[in-house]
């Protein structure tokens, strides 16, 4: 019943909105025509809003790896040595594009569920003063935990190496001021926060990156920066874009604009804080610490042996068309986790909540229902009060 | 923000769904051409499905309104005695349309919130035998009451007089058989149950009553539905049909062919267990009680003086972007009504209900935070518990 209905609540891809998807219908132009090249550098030239920097922001046809690639494809060398931050599965796959494009990498691995530390950080790069490149995780999407990236940025800028920063998961939905924090490389996809389908990545790059880029030996055409940068400056890109979700973007970009993204990154902490009171009130445990966790993502795993987070998953999608995630890698089957980010509001996360207790009570868990519900709605109330008393 | 993110909970219109918003972007066709009235046809004869019936349903372009009023057009002539049976707001609408057609309306009326008595209409064609015709609203949408419609067609069968029924807020939501219970003439509109934008009505009319049709005196043009049925013999309209509307309504005819009727109706009956279990756990009061209340639309009325309806449909409508309705005539500012029809299920309901939670507390209502939720969540519960027993 009602195929189409189906309540996205996993970290991406997220709801579109229906003015997003009126604008992707609209008919196909030439990608060459001076009327597309208008819009879409405009459209390009207004995502700098989102990444908080003063530098171009290259649209690629892709998927958000497709950016990770771009990233290291632009700054490292074979046989460069690159520090990986890894703290979870996305992490990981830095480490994997890294060793395809033959560099050395040296891997600081926090356990699934915590952050990197920055000390550890400090440590690797006076240890290895020949480190090219940081690579860390915003919001590591497997496991719900945000990565202390200004803290990280910190350690890293009085360095030579530059940091790189997959903010996939996380841009639009948690502050991440780009030039104020002197990122070097942010890389973000279009179906997350941004309200898009999959199919486009967005990364921008500072100066300091920007000489590597112009330096660095690697083969690289269609990931090559240096085309999108001169190809932007005359309004285009250098391979054929991805015109109906440019169209879209248009129209996410209006919205953003709409709300302000501070007022946007709060709307995210709301529904943070709503899920994690309501898992805590249903006895069920946080995959990750308050204090660390992302405000786009939460993982949840129940008490060993109580459900089948699996099943809970099938009563979800079966009874109620709510789509939640499982686990990856070795977390698969152990953990569910409930994305909150995108086109979603502080009555989403009610509805899931709900829905999640009856699912609950089918698996065989013991839960009090409304328990959960109650929870979140007094954390919403509560971000009321603070915003009366600002 | 999110100004498209509107959740309609009145009692019409309801949401569209997206796969009949993207049929009814299909390109126009000529309205006269064979391909369209091979479709229109064919989507006609479906809609009997609903009706549950084996006659002619007409499609006109035009409100529920429209299709009451060509129910009067084309069975009543000036100078006919008829019964209006009216429980509310939109039965005295069938008095003023009688009046229009110069007809001497007799009235029973029920009280607001109250059913039509069946005897009530017995006695009235007892004391009337010149009563030409009954007019009959299945759910009253002001007040939220089923009337007992086979009860009062059992009444008006073995009479000479019709039986029509307003079914615009309950076909499709609610079990009305008109062949099974010998009703004479069925009108409904397309944007309630039914899940298709305003614009649309639907008719379908007994044999009983076809003879009034051919015989009736009234001037009427764009009403006769004797021009609909000779047209629709030719697989069309008599006047020029709404195209998009009509390629909406095949899309949604796929769908309740695919849930079926009978789990149609179960659906509806869920929703409105659900909301009723809330209402009552939160110490609110329904304005019918349980057993004359309809599937489709529930009305509450706070304990007097505790908080202003109109308020809390304010903070539901700028806080969650959720749709309820208020009061009608006398009844405006002192009831809210919450609509569950149409593409609409239960995890619906749970949102509506937590929403509406937090909005009492804002309002000033002393509630039980989480209250309503685990009463509905038990409603539904059980339903499934029911279910299992089948």
């Amino acid at each position: 019943m009602f195929k189409e209905h189906i309540i996205l609540r996993i970290p991406g891809p997220t709801p579109i909105p229906p003015n997003v998807e009126r604008a992707m219908a609209r008919p196909m132009v030439g990608h060459r025509s001076g009327e597309f090249s208008k819009e879409f550098a405009a459209t390009a030239a207004r995502l700098k809003l989102v990444f908080q920097t003063e530098q171009d922001v290259f649209v690629l046809a892709g998927s958000g790896t497709a950016g990770l690639e771009a990233a290291v494809a632009n700054t490292v060398s074979p046989g460069d040595t690159v520090l990986i931050c890894t703290s979870g599965n996305f992490g990981d796959r830095f480490t994997k594009i890294a060793k395809a494009y033959g560099a050395n990498p040296l891997v600081i691995e926090a356990e699934w569920g915590t952050t990197i530390n920055p000390d550890d950080v400090r440590t690797m790069l006076g240890a290895h003063p020949e480190i090219k490149a940081v690579f860390a995780t915003h919001c590591e999407t497997s496991t719900g935990v945000l990565n202390p990236i200004r803290e990280i940025a910190d350690v890293v800028r009085p360095t030579d190496a530059i940091l790189i920063v997959d903010a996939v998961s996380s841009l639009g939905g948690a502050d991440l001021p780009m030039d104020a924090w002197g990122l070097d490389i942010v890389v973000t996809g279009s179906q997350k926060a941004l309200m898009l389908p999959t199919g486009l990545c967005f990364m921008a790059v500072s100066e300091k990156a920007w000489q590597r880029v112009e330096q660095n030996a690697n083969p690289r055409f269609y990931f090559d920066l240096r085309a999108y940068k001169k190809q932007l400056a005359a309004n285009t890109t250098p391979y054929t874009p991805a015109v109906s979700l440019i169209y879209g973007l248009q129209e996410v970009m209006n919205m953003i604009e709409e709300e302000g993204v501070q007022n946007m990154f709060a709307r995210h902490k709301t529904m943070q804080r709503m899920v994690r009171a309501a898992i805590k009130a249903l006895g069920l445990r946080l995959y990750t610490e308050d204090a660390i966790s992302s405000p786009t993502v939460t993982s949840v795993y129940p008490v060993e042996g109580t459900f089948d987070p699996e099943q809970l998953r099938k009563v979800l999608r079966n009874e109620f068309n709510i789509a939640i995630a499982g686990g990856q890698a070795h977390m698969k089957g152990k953990i569910f986790r409930i994305g909150h980010m995108g086109y979603a509001t502080p009555v989403d996360m009610l509805q899931v909540i709900a829905a999640l207790e009856i699912a609950l009570v089918q698996v065989g868990a013991s839960i009090e229902l409304g328990a959960g519900v109650r929870a979140a709605q007094e954390a919403y109330l509560q971000k009321q009060e603070v915003t009366a008393h600002v």
